[in-house]
């Protein structure tokens, strides 16, 4: 049909669904990428029915990708959230999930050698400078699937290893040189670890704020004045790790605040994450990599809390049990996160006749 | 990569998301066509996050054509309304959105030969028995593109002919026989014109009920009192209309209640709609093509409060105007309504290997 064309693959990242393209199919003349992300998703629109976005902050994802020019890395990765109600491309951060689907797609496309019985994917996503290393299974044997907390289907695993994590932010992984502070809030003081590796991150003992830790989201999330005293002391970590100036200056979105609490059967921590002011249906892969970091930490709230076996730490969610390794990549300290992935659907996206926002006659002459 | 490919067309149709099929696509040896949707779907999943469903009722819908046998009849289209949350999938009735796609892609499969400047392609929804006629420009201009109430995007314009609506469910255009039919209700009667044309419907006058006629949805589905009284009409009127032994038995989608009042400036008629228990944002297609039948109905509640402009009705909506056209296909009576449609993406679905539910060994041998 009449309208331009654009290649892109659907695929499933973890609990996300991810809309992965190369770099250049997005270099459209006389248009941002912002634009053309915008036009493709269907944005601004709260139901995004006239483009590809689901609607949903987790279906509302970019992947765009590149092989990289760099030694030691394969592939660029950049990963945009794209709005929904709002015209607007976050390029701020990048996405956990997302991240899985990186090394499958640049097999596919031949941008990287199969090896046996697994290959390895150097990735660099580009909006945080962290090199992520993806262990896919190539054996050939595709009948070896896994399951993941909040996917109702078994995927293919894929092995994340989150090389060198610490200090991507604040450039420490204690960046107030201490495994613990006391935090002054207008409630009080609380103990925290601040500690800054995947994301940074303010973690308390749930029984130091009057909960138990196996609390579920909704019910914490129905308790505004618990969630604003938490919010409290998320926001004077911020100020703490020299992340703003003032508690009311902290972004929303980081540090995230974890609750620990001891383990139940089966796991080595129990966790209650909050991010954006409600708490996390799961736990964020950054989050995950965070917890590992602090539990590897002598001295901090996770660490004395902790019973990891090994290098293995099984840190129970609210969805599930989410388990993480610790061990290196080329000699450098890294966290593996384990999500499943699988490719969605192969397309060729129309931008229509009235896809785009209308220029000025003199800057689309044609 | 593995996993069996099945091609698909992603378009928006009206204001939903339709996945359009060849009915040869979808019949894979071992399943049910209900097995394979549900699967490509990622159904049973309130987020549908491993297949290509949308999560909402809206966005979980495909449309299964193929070239028809039939004399008079150019494409033969099934839709299937695909559960989230439950394992199922709903043949039971048509969406008349989903139908505005099947005219342009029937021309782009070849089935239909283009004619200048409009090509009619006829339709016959197997779900319902309908003869829907499209009309679509094939000037090879364009740029002409229209705006509906739900979409924020222009799209290409597609006359819908509901070719001899009437009585597609009971048999008659007024099952009862009369224009207007008083029902007894636990709190008190009611006046309705119970009439089937499109969707069995109950058309009430909203002042009958206390109400003005111009309520937000969203006040009056917070308000339980109304809606309940509401749908008892309702099911009092789908026992009159034969539908129901007894109003508990009457089903919740059909028949629908019709709430008219008179038209605000630049309309004919106003109207809100209730399905399902809840207000409909806009009016359901079907709901349209029996308005506007019951405007043509003398002695209807409908034709006494409306006041139309010739063969044209302008629907007053929650969402803005519909308008219909009331006239006539090869010497029947037909109701039309505009919606406007795009293509979102061609696409290859894939099943991976874990994709469909397992069977018994013996009957997967390979």
């Amino acid at each position: 049909m009449h309208g331009r064309e654009i290649k892109a693959t659907w695929m499933r990242g973890g609990t996300s669904k991810c809309w992965v393209f190369d770099r250049e199919e997005l270099e459209l003349p006389d248009y941002t990428v912002d634009e053309v992300l915008l036009r493709l998703f269907g944005s601004p629109d709260p139901r995004q029915v006239d483009g590809v976005g689901g609607g949903t902050s987790t279906t509302s994802k970019a992947v765009i990708v590149s092989p990289s020019s760099d030694e030691g890395v394969d592939v660029d990765y950049t990963f945009a959230q794209v709005g929904i109600e709002e015209p607007v491309v976050d390029w701020g951060s990048n996405c956990g999930n997302c991240s899985s689907v990186v090394g499958h797609y640049a097999l596919r496309r031949g941008w990287v050698t199969p090896t046996t019985p697994t290959t390895s994917v150097r990735v660099r996503n580009t909006n945080t400078g962290q090199l992520i290393v993806l262990e896919l299974d190539t054996s050939g044997d595709d009948t070896v699937l896994s399951e993941i907390p909040g996917v109702p289907f078994p995927g293919e695993a894929v092995r994340m290893w989150f090389v060198e994590p610490a200090g991507r932010t604040t450039g420490e992984l204690l960046p107030t040189g201490r495994t613990r502070d006391e935090l002054t809030t207008p409630h009080g003081t609380a103990e925290a670890t601040l500690l800054d590796a995947g994301a940074p991150v303010v973690v308390i003992d749930a029984r130091s704020v009057g909960l138990t830790g196996d609390e579920v989201p909704a019910v914490l999330d129905a308790d505004p004045e618990t969630l604003l005293r938490l919010d409290e002391i998320r926001r004077a970590g911020a100020v703490a790790m020299g992340m703003a100036a003032t508690p009311a200056g902290a972004e929303r979105a980081v540090p995230k605040l974890v609750v620990v609490s001891p383990a139940p059967e089966g796991s080595d921590l129990r966790v209650r994450m909050l991010s954006m002011g409600k708490v996390h249906p799961a736990l964020a892969i950054t989050g995950s990599v965070a917890v590992t970091m602090a539990v590897a930490t002598p001295g901090t709230i996770a660490a004395d809390l902790a019973a990891p076996h090994g290098d293995r730490l099984r840190i129970s969610t609210p969805a599930g049990i989410v388990e993480t390794v610790l061990g290196e990549h080329a000699g450098r300290p890294a966290v593996a996160v384990t999500r499943t992935m699988r490719e969605l659907a192969d397309t060729r996206l129309v931008i229509g006749p009235a896809a785009l926002p209308a220029r000025p006659a003199e800057a689309v002459a044609s």
